[in-house]
């Protein structure tokens, strides 16, 4: 007898498990809430239609870890000081990287070797050694000064390479330079779904030019035309020099075919923020060439080279639908449906006629006091308690037999 | 009187506000839904603790924002143009940079000074002047065209570097650059937890070769072996020239210990997009060694690279326990369970047997003429009002002094 | 009458759907479980306005995708082997990109030609051709081993550049370096705003020195300082080389005016993970200038050079109040309070004396066995439906004329 109670109780406590609890509703059949909640969840569903899932695309995992690889190649010729300029001349550096400067102006020293030379420049004239003095800590200069004055000369003693660099001389830039291709090789990987791009078809014809409307997908830039979609004068940055961004943007929908997944391009002064200071606008760099005389002695010669820096970006992101992030769109969806009682729940229960009433309905009240002399009053008699139930309880649904434990 | 009536005032608000408010709920005893509601609440929890928690580790904050620093040393010899290279003759930049290649064949063009030469090339074939006109603005040749045909050689004159580069000769690559070794040593910081990591141990040989089963954290690669990994052949990259990307990839868990924290290696072909392209297949760049005769006049010596350029990226990610996510989810866990509701609710509300019934019990309901009544009534009488609220409202919760506020 | 019989129905469908369903709620007037159900609320509260809020800053759209770019520019001579160096000398590359290489330490092999010559070290001692067998495929040399001893010097042979470099010689490093210079320009743009900033104002003293109290918007660095703040000692980076990451950061609120967006600056070892490390410590490369002498042979100098890598890391985001991101939160936190419920709930439920009491009240049953009753008995009398309805449904809303559809 007591195992039959045991399974019994076993019984009990399984079909106590498998019910359902869903809450209670009250139904408020007003035409003016009612609109109310119709029109939030309909906002509600709009915003998650709309924005979330054909906006945002929810229902697709996404790709942001794009693999870039980029190689670059620059074309043409200039003539700078007597010279035909190719690209091993004017191109820094020569590897074709994604970051890289065509050197436009260039202010050359020729045959610098070590030794004591006075420096050049309006701040270094002297007339007595005491003059030098507070140069000498200077890392302005082209040397390290001696504190001597070079009283023929009526400047001051540097040592290092000699004869000094004199950068106040205005030389002219290249022209030819607005006319240079840039050839733009870009390879991206979306490693999530193995898929690989090149920002240019199998069969481009390479004599093409990029042109935004006409050959978006061209991968050869005149650097005018870069300038001049960035709203940049091309004389200005050849002359002080600049830094150009040329970002290549792949935004792709795998559910589409991978044929439509094309880069788009846009160009952009880097260092624009500095365009009004006075020091250090533009953007220059100095390197030597070295040499040998017969007698071993190294010489060199130093230029100080204005160029444009430009810098390939590659950004992007690809989406591809999955279950995953659908199925806790959906959810997340219909669940936030139920957010527009929130609202009018405020509405019913203080600005609506009759909120009292509808707070009523809504509302069912039990307070610890009456629960307490329940207790209380059941040990005295199981009767008793049944009667206070009735009462108390207005639910009527009260009786033990019917408790869920 | 009339503080004592404030007091009491004031202090049916604070027990007013220090009620708490709970869904009443209506718990189905039927099997079919019980168990739905069951097995859907099982699906979601398996979700939470299998995916959210196991395997995405929500647990955890996470570090993305890797900090690394890349070094690389290619070591090997060979042997191009009767010469023995070494790594300052064929690794260009040299600083050991993430970014490097290796040059693996070069056409050289000897003795190039400024002057006037015939342009090599089928292209550039003429019998008068007016056949290179059409190449006048052509950035195709090693120089700029003169428009005059040198009759005697059959070509274009062009002006620039000269003799011009002749390309379409067909010279060996480097066979050795096969068995060079690449050494790369990556230090990477998780800021978040302040861990720094490298990536071999301090007790490595630094003789070993690495293998991904056998040696997998040794620093050292063979260029064969990575171009295997890639599954790319040899002779096809040294020949034409071509991108390699080495990814190091960091997952790291710090809820374990620290030396756990290891990377992986992977190995692909960067521009494989552009591998079935007839035009710009594979990697070259030009640069040029510049020297000065002893008549002081600049020659150089013009080199057409094509080499293995190398990309070692470094990405990675690192989590360890955190409170926060912790609680944040869990909460998300706990609330999403009694999403199975959404699901039992339509299958109970519509398609079982009584859904009528169970729909009864679930809502109540309310209607504003039914309100707008009580409120009429109410100004009439007080006594009406208490009768009629026991009539219209079921639930009899409605007594003046059980109202919530 | 069909027609009438169609609108009516219509109007039926189109009442129904505009109604409003809220949750029936139990309002429990208990101190204690008021208490803590207000409590944990507050703790909601309190994480959203405090953390979510005013901490995340989640009423903000983000701006991640930041667009950097840097120039930089070394300052300062040192005397290295009775030479004056300036900047095109020890700096590599010379371009002021944002990764760059400040040479301390060289080590120079002067008048390299191919050839044949004794390799250099105490490993590779020989007295018999069979003793230079076991480095026939060595990396590690400075040529190809060719497999004879020259007895005479006692070394085995190698083919290459010859002599070949000694880097056991412990040379001096440039002490200079430590008051060398780094100005850093940086411009960043936050596409999603269209705003730009530079790291330094319009009206900056460019004569000024970088103080992360005093001066921290100076874009000039001094060596030992970076040095010194990554608590590095000059010295040992010096002579045995290392790499330094200057991380520039922007965390900007557009809430804000403009102008407070302003970088922060730190600096760490790079490197750090491998400072304990016995092989491969520090850093250097090796790298060769090349000339001609007056018989047209090539001939080099080799410099292994040590140095300070220095690479300028640029990360940051930007945020700006918008609607959506506001709106979706406020919702969150307010659906969120009702967490509080899970909670009390459980508190309620379970611990409570009285525990079956509240059960009762916020449960109420309805067991599939009674529905089945009850519809099976519908099909008997309509009437009996009715009286049944009353004694099981005890909310007494169940009448014909008020079910919901």
């Amino acid at each position: 007898m007591s195992f039959l109670w045991q399974v019994r109780r076993m019984w009990g406590i399984i079909t106590d498990f498998f019910t359902y609890e869903t809450t209670k509703s009250v139904v408020v059949k007003s035409w003016l809430v009612g609109t109310i909640n119709r029109f939030v969840q309909l906002l509600i569903i709009v915003y998650f239609v709309g924005w979330v899932f054909l906006h945002e695309k929810a229902y697709q995992t996404k790709d942001t870890g794009i693999e870039s690889a980029v190689m670059t190649k620059v074309k043409g010729f200039g003539r700078y000081n007597n010279q035909v300029m190719d690209v091993a001349d004017y191109v820094v550096p020569q590897q074709g990287t994604s970051v890289f400067c065509i050197i436009t102006r260039l202010i050359m020293t020729h045959n610098q070797t070590q030794g004591l030379c006075p420096q050049y420049g309006k701040n270094y004239r002297c007339t007595h050694d005491s003059d030098c003095d507070k140069h000498l800590r200077s890392h302005l200069a082209n040397g390290i000064f001696t504190g001597r004055c070079l009283t023929e000369d009526g400047q001051c003693e540097v040592e290092g390479w000699c004869p000094t660099e004199n950068d106040t001389v205005q030389t002219e830039y290249m022209e030819e330079v607005e006319n240079f291709t840039i050839f733009i090789k870009n390879s991206v990987r979306f490693a999530l779904f193995d898929i690989t791009r090149g920002n240019f078809p199998r069969t481009i014809d390479i004599n093409c030019m990029y042109d935004p409307v006409g050959n978006p997908y061209c991968p050869v830039f005149r650097v005018g035309d870069i300038l001049r979609y960035a709203n940049e004068s091309f004389s200005a940055i050849a002359n002080k020099g600049g830094q150009i961004g040329i970002h290549i943007r792949w935004m792709c929908n795998f559910d589409q075919p991978v044929e439509n997944c094309k880069p788009t391009f846009s160009f952009t002064r880097l260092d624009e923020a500095f365009e009004d200071n006075n020091v250090s606008k533009g953007y220059n760099f100095r390197f030597a060439k070295y040499y040998r005389s017969h007698d071993e002695e190294e010489y060199r010669t130093l230029y100080k080279a204005f160029g444009i820096h430009f810098d390939v970006m590659v950004s992007g992101n690809a989406g591809k639908f999955d279950v995953i992030p659908t199925l806790i769109n959906i959810v997340a969806a219909c669940t936030s449906v139920g957010l527009a009682t929130v609202l009018c729940d405020i509405i019913l229960l203080n600005f609506l006629r009759g909120a009292e009433r509808y707070k009523a309905k809504k509302f069912e009240e039990v307070s610890d006091t009456d629960i307490t002399a329940e207790v209380q009053s059941q040990s005295q008699s199981l009767q008793t308690i049944r009667n206070e139930g009735k009462i108390s309880d207005d639910s009527g649904s009260f009786s033990n037999g019917r408790q869920r434990h």
